[in-house]
């Protein structure tokens, strides 16, 4: 029996406590940049196990290394652990237990598919070679992100190669998917106050309307997409929140917009943000309106590395309940997975995670959004064969 | 001297506490059906006048009469009491204490006006004939507001007929506005969820994207009252409210809209009610999402009876301080005043109030309306006008 | 029996040729500034009578006096003959010959109850007192019309009142409508082009799309009549045509959008005026276009004078066959009738023609529309019945 | 000196007569299916050289063929001759004769290089393996197209390669640009008809502006690409015109649109097709409009063969005056070169032919298009060294 397969084999032991730690997370769930109980319990658990984590770093991120026995390379393996500002609609036992905060993204996952590979490879590393970094990733929700921060803060240092996956709802379990070169978009924010002159809801004639304004605004923007960029470019515009006026029978004074915008192009990046301020700035002139924008440059695309892709394909295809491997298209989801793969060599791939509940599954960021947990098992062996084969390579 | 001469005597005397009174109230304000402080704050005063007010009627009402010595019409004067969910932003020593809540319609000079004209009087009651009586009605800002459950509580019994006015932030002071007829009007309000399908941000083509079409909905709403309306007959539409989306990321599952909708025909108001429900209807099958349409029958409009309006503005043209009485145009604005005079004769009118801090003056319902207090004073004496001379009517 | 009993009988005897003229005028429409043969067709029938008109008045226009035998004043009656550019969709006998052309706004109506007036009131000119003046005019349709260079070619000379009616299409048959004061709106017209940036229709991003700028423009002007202008003071604007583009595969260069704007008073007119080029102005900006804005003023409203729309409602009650005579609403619809009411005495009213074909009547400009032809004899006899008794007023 | 250089002598001594043929055909030029004229002038070219073309193929298409005097390979070449409904702007000599149709893609320059390649084949047929099929195709820019008629029609009996190229206005000349695989996409045609209810333009209420429904469902259609579509599928949705209303003070009876659709995927293509009917649908039953709507599939997507496309890059190379030879992304444009790629191996491919006359160049289907001569040059030399060289391969 291989090291590679006695890991596995701890792993199959571990799964029990693999759900359990995902649902306690899942009713814990804490915003991007407020995950200090997160923070805390991912640190005692490596201090339950006799490994002392670096806590704090570059923020609430928290990092373990375990040496193997023998010499080798330094391989890191990430898991990101904030959830989201949405109200969660499953009626699950493990339910999130926050109003308003919900992992609706799969970050429970990472972080117990994660803790539990810790856990497994420190118990065999008098067996192993190299050294093993776990890094637990605060707040890859939310730009700019924990990555950056925890990278500064040396989270890489001494790294050869890093391997991260997405446990991936609307995937059917069994799949692993990639893509050599730009697999997931950059990620914008944008910000938009529009200021109108609020009044009686009975004089529209007195003010200027920042609900009608904001609207044809949202409108307008439908067509940076459709069209004001190259088609053959893919690129997304989305408003994500719409707030303006508090009463029925007041007309607002100001409207409040934000979304998101992904590119994988620099020069389309650069498109888009100039044609929403000139699409912003006309609207407002044809209401007599002014307003205030801000663009805020998200994460790069996450481009994955050649030679490293190819070998976590082959890697996954001997992966026990893994059916299908396949190269597939590009995702317009960011990820500040991108930051690591700008320093050091490695592949972030999809692990499907379909929990069967509805046809097709809810996607990610849903009220309704839910991972089958038993690809936390083929996510963590993946990772685990990842780290281990790289060894040789 | 007659005693409506001392009652206007009295009245400028009582001025300062009037002011004070109205200072008060502005710093306390309290939503519609919530002004539990500020009732007891009018109760309070008729009793330290020695008054036993009746005490919630319909409500949050309060209704105090007193009697002259000789018989007489009995004639009813009203104020209301209730504010609204804006925050101010005047920089004034008597700022609004409650965050979010404001008097910015006036309602708290009413009721001063109102409270110092019934000391007045009462001082004089010795030498009156008939009665009057005070009523101080709760939510008149909120559909079904106060005065519908005030007369259903009595608050009209044995009224010969009733005078009302409201302060005008827009009409300069010393003018008094009126008109026979329908003077404000129909006050209706509605409310619309829009379901659509949340999802992430980044893949709009697996979510039904409800701000797009909460947006698309304002837009089109605006052919209500361009294109489907008799452009003769006089109606307004305004959607107040929109609110759709928590995150900048993640594609809203709703959208929230509220509005209000102004008309003085009852065949317009038909019509506007079906075509904001057709307008919905398509909207939400273009983009395959479902809704929730819920219209609200609010006021009747405000219809002033010929003879008493007549007899109004003749009383005002000798009031003190008022140079300009006018017959105007009707306003779209509703007002609950509408079902005393389904009840008994009388008329509502208007009373200049620009307070002169801005060109043109902010309009009511804006978080930097302010009235003019010497108003009030205005106003006081010529309600006190109407009551005592219509007793030779 | 009177003189005007006569001319009422008269008229009953000319009833099959006024049918028979109204159905060839009908089936040779001509289009605005361009009534050659109707103005020839008109000035031979009263050649025909032995009556020299005067031709050519102020550009096709034709005027025909007839003289009584005693003194008396001189009342001028009006109709107008130019046609609309309409498809005819009517399948009758008397269907437009012309491709693209139709009296679809009953002038053919018109035409055809004055000249038989005419001819009734000169075969009993001998028992008449005054002058009678029978003005036809071209052009009425299309600004700056014919009235207003009638007028300056001298058409009132002399005249102490007019009179004139419209066929009514949505009002039933026997019914007269009237009104004191503004009847009719002043009417407007304007022209919009956007200059874009043609292009293959698969590339977007390198062209300025002028369909969607301009599917905008006409979407955001909706906004003028529902936020921007006092919902009491009626406006109506209408985009009459919105022409683009040549082919579906390539991207339009050019978008040219024509309208009407309907308004009562002045300085509406002008708040509507600047707020569409504010519109214009803020689309084109957010589309990086320009564009070129025309504005043209048209005929001032039509203001009935006090007495005579008295007299005239005074007279129309006696008509055989009128069953209804009311005081209506103002309608948005211009005429341009009003420049004779700011020259002479006089008044303009509708006559119902509903042609009981439709339920409701197709109304007027709609290529389905149709007149009832026994409201030409109720309009003949009404507008002789003024003619003669203005003589004793 | 080989074979292909005396071509590509022969070539550059015809280069005036190619710049005379083009311009000639320029100037006279005939929209699809209607290029009677130009199919002739072709036919008559090969006459005089003695060679008997087949005419009249699969509609207006002439297919003549050149025999080497040694066996070998079947080699076709095409070019397209149909002109566009587009009126020039451009002030130059060779400027259209015939009003609002124009030459405004190139296919005369691909008519010129062809025949003039044709002719110097012809003339060192003595020396010449295989046989060379010149495919004159009318009918390229409207679908369906003269492809697929002329295929039926026999054009490709025998053939076994065949190489086409377009000269492209927005690339430098002495580029040949080319992609392995899809290279252009799926086009396809749309048309709707709004039936609304037309009427006096003052009087929206009592009709259903067809103008202001068209207008939204333009603006509405341009979700179908920015959300309802998968952002990695490209995909573009033009509506080239719009046409609704003839006179500013009518309101539209009906509005026409027409558009094209592009995509390189079958279910892309089908839910852009349903999307549009939900939008249509929608955007009616809010206006209570009806509709009819047509959607007509055109050409499938360019799909070059993959060593068709290699050799195609290799004989580029060698070409005088090619300074770049580059594979590019791929294009949304439509070809019904797809067709004869479905039948026989090939390679469609664009080459460069800036006119350098505006900074960018004006793009194809603009009336300012134009372009740069020598490309033709380039052009042909290119096609006749993949015709020739591909007897080797």
């Amino acid at each position: 029996m291989t090291v590679l397969e006695k890991i596995h084999k701890k792993l199959d032991g571990l799964y029990p406590e693999m759900v359990e730690t995902r649902r306690y997370l899942h009713m814990h769930p804490e915003l991007s940049f407020k995950e200090v109980e997160t923070a805390r319990y991912i640190a005692d658990f490596y201090k339950n196990l006799g490994i002392r984590p670096r806590e704090h770093v570059g923020g609430n991120g928290v990092v373990a290394r375990v040496k193997g026995a023998k010499p080798g390379k330094t391989i890191a393996l990430r898991a990101d652990f904030d959830a989201l500002p949405i109200q969660e609609e499953n009626d699950v036992p493990y339910q999130s237990q926050v109003p308003g905060v919900m992992h609706a993204c799969g970050h429970d996952g990472h972080t117990a598919t994660l803790l539990m590979l810790a856990k497994a490879i420190h118990e065999l590393k008098d067996e192993l070679e190299g050294e093993y970094v776990f890094i637990h990733q605060h707040a890859e929700e939310y730009a700019p992100g924990g990555a950056k921060a925890m990278i500064e803060d040396g989270c890489l240092e001494g790294v050869d190669a890093i391997f991260g996956t997405h446990l991936w709802a609307t995937v059917p379990v069994g799949h692993i998917q990639y893509r050599r070169g730009p697999f997931m978009a950059a990620a914008d924010r944008f910000e938009v106050t529009i200021q109108g002159h609020g009044g009686h809801g009975a004089q529209p004639h007195l003010s200027k309307d920042a609900v009608v304004v904001g609207a044809q605004l949202v409108t307008n923007l439908q067509q940076v997409i459709s069209r004001r960029i190259n088609p053959i470019r893919s690129a997304v515009l989305t408003v994500g929140s719409f707030s303006s006026g508090d009463a029925f029978n007041i007309i607002a004074d100001t409207a409040k917009i934000t979304g998101t915008v992904r590119t994988f192009d620099e020069d389309v990046r650069d498109r888009v943000e100039k044609e929403i301020e000139r699409i912003i700035q006309g609207t407002c002139l044809a209401a007599d309106c002014t307003y205030d924008y801000h663009y805020f440059r998200g994460y790069p695309p996450v481009v994955n590395h050649e030679a490293e892709t190819a070998f976590l394909a082959d890697c996954a295809k001997e992966i026990e309940g893994v059916t299908n491997v396949e190269e597939v298209d590009p995702s317009m989801i960011g990820e500040d997975f991108a930051y690591y793969l700008q320093h050091v060599k490695g592949v972030f791939f999809f692990t499907g995670a379909d929990p069967e509940k509805a046809d097709p599954a809810y996607p990610h960021h849903h009220p309704r959004f839910d991972i089958h947990e038993k690809a936390m098992l083929i996510a963590a062996k993946t990772l685990g064969a990842a780290a281990i084969r790289y060894q040789n390579v």
